[in-house]
């Protein structure tokens, strides 16, 4: 069996999100699929590092799959160009060790999320970040992200959807840079959970508003109950940044 | 009567361009237009510097219009934020003196068209930017670009709507910078007929392509035929940068 990593770009705003839910849906990883099976003329399965929502982004998913036929990655990497819809693009293929694995071997991934804090929304970018133009304070909301890091009990600040699944995650890092009135929300962590950061920066842009303050982030935590969390914000200004690996 | 002037943006990617055809048609003049006078509560018209074809952006568009009620341009200016769709957006109204004419008193307007000439598109900026991915010769095309300066007969570089307007314009700059694989055409001129810029990238590109030379271009101004020039590359390249007044 010959073992290919794929690093993806996509703009998710079309798409049910990275995972093939059932035929009919416009899935990242089932187009991908489509796309492999065809060039393979076998049915091709991708493992993800993990799931996006619908409507989020990537500069560098990874996925990897398994081929009888040996290939070179040059050939993959140009066909999939040619045949996939031009918001997704593999930016590379590369042969990798049987026992890779995009899922389980993962070290840590980096999100992000875009805010534009401008007064204004602005004409060429509103579809993806996220306007906010209330004024907020910074301050606040450093000292509040700073609540995240280590390991916690994210149950707060996550959508639920199976009750047998841990709630408990690290994060190496959480910060926010400022440009020019833009903010980046930058996450740094082995994992996540369905919905998590959007529900993180939701309740950070709380804080940043005085409805929350710094300390209010502890108690959010012990109560373990979605509806103490901040809202969970639109998808579009959340981007996967890249993926590593042990 | 109290004279505005407005400096407006917009993604053009939606629009049949700046000039309001008729009352059914999604034109950049026709929203302004019916925001102000919903605001003035009297049919308001106002000036463009110049028309832009369906599909091209601007950055600093200039329009100007006469209002029998003085108004202060921050309420102007708020107004037309909470009105006008998201991709068009009046960044500055300004009270002028009541001469001010947005088209007739032009003394220059800068244009840019975006290619990007790496080998693949890119995701995040495909709708923004024109792919041309074969290798262009840059040395070449800065050579042609020159033969634009000045003052020349550009019909052939048009499509004509009216036999009866001049064809004769002067560019006081055309030039080409790079950067990353990208390409900014840059034109600075008092200015341009329909179809003008998008026809001149398009032989520059074919110059880039080895299937037009330099010198060629001299011939093409003195046939004076659409036919003898490139074609008229896509408009989502295309951006108004910016309009001088004497």
């Amino acid at each position: 069996m010959y073992n290919y990593k794929l690093t993806i770009q996509y703009e998710g705003t079309k798409y049910k999100g990275w995972q093939r839910l059932n035929t009919t849906d416009k899935t990242i990883q089932g187009k991908i699929e489509a796309v492999l099976s065809q060039l393979l003329d076998t049915e091709i399965l991708i493992i993800g590092s993990g799931r996006t929502d619908a409507g989020v982004h990537a500069y560098g998913q990874i996925a990897n799959f398994f081929s009888k036929k040996p290939l070179h990655p040059d050939i993959i990497k140009d066909y999939l160009y040619q045949y996939l819809p031009k918001d997704i693009m593999v930016t590379e293929v590369v042969s990798v060790d049987e026992r890779f694995h995009a899922r389980y071997n993962v070290k840590d991934k980096c999100y992000i999320y875009k805010v534009n804090n401008n007064p204004h929304h602005h004409v060429f970018d509103r579809k993806m970040v996220l306007h906010v133009p209330e004024q907020l304070d910074l301050g606040l909301m450093r000292k509040a992200a700073t609540k995240f890091m280590g390991t916690h009990d994210f149950k707060s600040f996550s959508t639920m959807r199976s009750k047998k699944k841990s709630t408990i995650k690290t994060l190496d890092d959480v910060r926010i840079e400022e440009k020019d009135g833009y903010l980046s929300f930058i996450f740094i962590g082995e994992g996540f959970l369905y919905n998590m950061i959007r529900i993180i920066v939701g309740t950070l842009l709380e804080v940043g508003r005085g409805n929350l303050t710094p300390a209010d982030i502890e108690t959010i935590f012990e109560k373990k109950q979605r509806q103490s969390a901040g809202p969970t914000i639109p998808p579009h200004g959340l981007y996967l940044m890249h993926v590593h690996y042990k």
